[in-house]
C-alpha cells in the first residue's frame, strides 16, 4: 500500500513519502543473492549444490546439542530475564580457554558473545566508521563483510590475494596513500573465498604496518579451528592484542544457534559492548548455556577430529575430482583447511554465463564477483565442499567439466 | 594495552591511535546504566527492586517452554544451518494470527522475526535516519530507545505526555516546525515510562498527521496483551497499514529468549530485512521453533489470564500502598496495563539525591531524568511492579515512604 503525503486539503504539498525518503545507506541493501540462487535451483531436478558455507549437518554435534539443550533449560527461570550482556560468563570463560592453545591471550572481560561473527563485523564497522573512511580488504573476500561494511558507506582499498593471502606489499601502499584508512578486515586463515593462509612472516609486516598507521585489524576467523594439514600458523591476535578477533561457533557447532564473540583490544571494548546493547541487547540466554553445555569438559574437542577427518576427506575427493575434470586453462586454490575451493578460469569465459548453464546441467557454486568490492572479475568461482558427500562431490565436479568442455 | 602509533624510525608521527580515531556515533555511547545500578545494590542488604522491566519470573511459561524446546531439537540437524532471515514461517503466520484480534491485518510475508523490539527500533534507525534528521518521541520514554537512536546522530524533538499519552497539539506544531522530522516513535498502549495509554481519537489524529507530513510513525507494543482493565484502544498498524509495528515475547514469554517482529509498510520490507541480515543474519532457528511451539496451540492465550491477574494484584498492591505511603505533593498515574508506575515528585526534589537515600533504605526505583531525551526533569521517577511479589510492594512502599518523609 502506498504511503499517501498529499492531502488535498492543506498545503503540505512538497513533502515526499516515507519510502522516498529512506537514509542513503539503504542504497547498498541491494537484491539478496538467495533470489538469485533459488532462480539456479529450478533449472535441474537435482543439483550438486557447492554454495553452502554451512558445517556438514552429519557433523554437527546434534546428539550433545540436545542434551545440552535440556540442561540449559534447567537454569530457568532465573536465566529467562533480561542480562549477561557481554555473555554468559562461563562460556566467555570457555571461549578464553579453547583460545590458549592457539597463542591467544585474553580474559573473559575482553570477550562479547555475540549472534555469530557478523555481528563482530557490524559492531567494528559502528565502533569505527564515518562515511568515506577507508576499508582495506582482500580482494576477494567474505560476501556478507563487503554488504555489513557498504552500510557505513565507507570507501573499499581492495588488495589483491594470492595463495598466501593478502599481499602486504600492496598493503603498505595502500596505507601509506590513504590517510582516510582506519580498519583492515582479513580472513588470514583458509579465507573464504580463495581458502589461502597468510604466513607468519606476513602476518608480522601487516601487524607492524596497522600499528605505524593506527588502523585497527579485524581478524575474522571462523575457519581456524579446521585445519586439516600444513602448519598452524598463530591468529593475528596471538601476536598482537590490539588486534579485534572475530570467532564463532556457526563452523564447528551449527550457524543456526548464533554464537559467535569478539576479543576486543582494551581501548575499544566498552564501545563494542554499548554498541552491542543498542543493537539486540543480548544474545539468547538459554542458548548461550546450550553452546556452553555442548562445547564445556572438551566435548567439542573430542568431537572436532571427526568433523576435520570428514572435511579433509571432502576437500581430497574436491581436489582429486577437479584434476580428472577441468579442461586445461582453469586452476584452483588446495587449501589445508576450512571450507573452500577457489576456481580461476581463462579470461574469456564469463561465470554468470558458466553459471546458468551449470544449473541446468544440476551443478550450483557461487559466481566469483560476488566477492570482489568492485566485482571487477567474472572468470572466477568459490566451491564449498563442507556439505557435500564424496559421491555427490564427484557427480558435480564431473557435470561441472562436461559444462566447461561444452559437451 | 595501548596503541603503539609512532615508529620513531618512520615519518608517520602524525597519525593518531585507533582509540582516538573511533566513529563519532560513539560520543552517544555512555556509561551503563547497570553500573550505576550496580553501586545502588551495594547500599542495603535486602533492597526491594522496582527497577525491573521483565516479567516475573513465576508468570512465564518455563515447563511450556522446556517442552516446547525439546520439540524444537526434533528438527535437528535440518534446522542447524543458515536460513530463514525473515524468521520460521510457522512463527510469523502464528504472529499473523495472533495480532488478529487487536485488528492488526497483516501476512507472514510483512513480518521479520527479530532477536526482541530493540532490533526493530534499530532497524527503524538504520532504514530512515541520516545524521540531523529529527526523531520525535514521548518525553519522557523508553531509555533503550533514545539510546538507539543516539547512535543515528538525530535531532530529538521530545513531545510531552500526560495521562493520555502524547499531546497531539505539540506533535503537529513539531511536524509544522521541523521539515527534517523523519520518524515519530511511540509507545501509545502503557506506555514506558508513563504508563499512559493514547486514546483512539489522539491515535487518529497522529496518523492524520504522520500521513500529511510524510513521516514514519514507529509503535513499539511491548505492552499491549498485558491490559488488567479499562477499554482496549486498537494499536496504531491496526489503524494504518503504513505504521511500522514493533512486537516482543519477551513479556509474554521471557526477555532472555530474544524473539520480537516487525510488521513493516510494503514499502520497507525489502529495506528491512536487507539491514537485519547485515546485523546478525538471522535469528536462533531452535529458538524460533521454541517459541512457536510455547505459543502454538493457543498455549499463549490460555497462559496469558493468570500472568494478568498477577500483574493486575501486583498493580493494584503498589496504587493502594501510594496510596497509603506517599506524603502530599506526589502524584503517579493509574494504568491500566503494562509493568509501570511514574511518580511525580515536588519540584524541589533531586531524584538523584533521593535514590541514594532510598538505596541506603533498601528501597531502588528508576530515577526519571534516564527517560527524557535532555534528562531534563530531576523530580520523577519510574517504580515496576511485574517482579516484585506483594509483600515486597508493601514493604518497599512503605521504606519509600520513610525516606520521602525524611524519617
Amino acid at each position: 500500500m502506498a504511503v499517501e503525503t498529499r492531502d488535498t486539503t492543506t498545503t503540505h504539498t512538497t513533502r515526499p513519502a516515507v519510502r522516498d525518503r529512506v537514509a542513503s545507506r539503504t542504497a547498498a541493501y541491494g537484491d539478496s543473492i538467495w533470489t538469485e540462487m533459488a532462480q539456479m535451483f529450478k533449472q535441474h531436478p537435482d543439483p550438486v549444490y557447492f554454495g553452502d558455507g554451512s558445517p556438514a549437518p552429519e557433523a554437527m554435534p546434534v546428539a550433545q546439542l540436545r542434551a545440552a539443550s535440556a540442561h540449559a533449560w534447567e537454569s530457568a527461570p532465573k536465566s529467562l530475564g533480561y542480562g549477561e550482556s557481554d555473555g554468559f560468563l562461563p562460556l566467555r570463560e570457555l571461549i578464553v580457554e579453547r583460545m590458549k592453545p592457539r597463542g591467544i591471550d585474553a580474559t573473559a572481560g575482553d570477550i562479547i558473545v555475540t549472534p555469530g561473527s557478523t555481528q563482530g563485523i557490524e559492531l567494528a564497522a559502528r565502533v569505527m566508521l564515518e562515511p568515506g573512511d577507508v576499508v582495506i580488504l582482500e580482494n576477494p573476500t567474505f560476501l556478507g563483510a563487503i554488504q555489513t561494511f557498504e552500510a557505513y558507506e565507507p570507501r573499499f582499498v581492495p588488495i589483491d590475494v594470492d595463495e598466501h593471502g593478502m599481499d602486504i606489499d600492496a598493503l603498505e601502499r595502500a596505507l601509506a596513500s590513504e590517510p582516510r584508512a582506519k580498519l583492515v578486515y582479513t580472513i588470514p586463515t583458509f579465507q573464504n573465498p580463495t581458502g589461502s593462509t597468510l604466513p607468519l612472516e606476513r602476518r608480522q609486516r601487516m601487524i607492524a604496518l596497522a600499528r605505524e598507521y593506527g588502523v585497527l585489524i579485524v581478524e575474522d576467523d571462523p575457519y581456524g579451528e579446521l585445519q586439516y594439514d600444513g602448519e598452524a600458523v598463530p591468529p593475528l591476535r596471538a601476536l598482537d592484542p590490539d588486534v579485534l578477533y572475530l570467532g564463532t561457533f556457526s563452523k564447528t557447532i551449527a550457524p543456526a544457534v548464533r554464537t559467535g564473540w569478539t576479543v576486543a583490544p582494551k581501548d575499544l571494548q566498552t564501545y563494542l559492548l554499548a554498541a552491542r546493547e543498542l543493537i539486540d541487547i543480548h544474545n539468547d540466554r538459554i542458548t548461550m548455556r546450550t553452546v556452553y553445555h555442548t562445547a564445556a569438559d572438551g566435548y567439542l574437542d573430542a568431537h572436532l577430529p571427526s568433523a576435520r577427518a570428514r572435511y579433509k576427506s571432502r576437500r581430497d575427493t574436491m581436489l582429486a575430482a577437479l584434476e580428472e575434470h577441468m579442461p586445461d586453462g582453469v586452476t584452483w586454490s588446495r587449501p589445508n583447511g576450512g571450507f573452500f575451493v577457489w576456481v580461476a578460469l581463462p579470461e574469456n569465459i564469463d561465470v554468470v554465463e558458466l553459471l546458468g548453464r551449470a544449473a541446468r546441467r544440476g551443478v550450483i557454486f557461487f559466481p566469483g564477483h560476488w566477492f570482489y568490492p568492485r566485482q571487477e572479475r567474472r572468470n572466477t568461482f568459490r566451491l564449498s565442499f563442507s556439505t557435500v558427500p564424496e559421491d555427490r562431490i564427484r557427480l558435480g565436479i564431473q557435470r561441472l567439466g562436461g559444462v566447461l568442455r561444452h559437451d
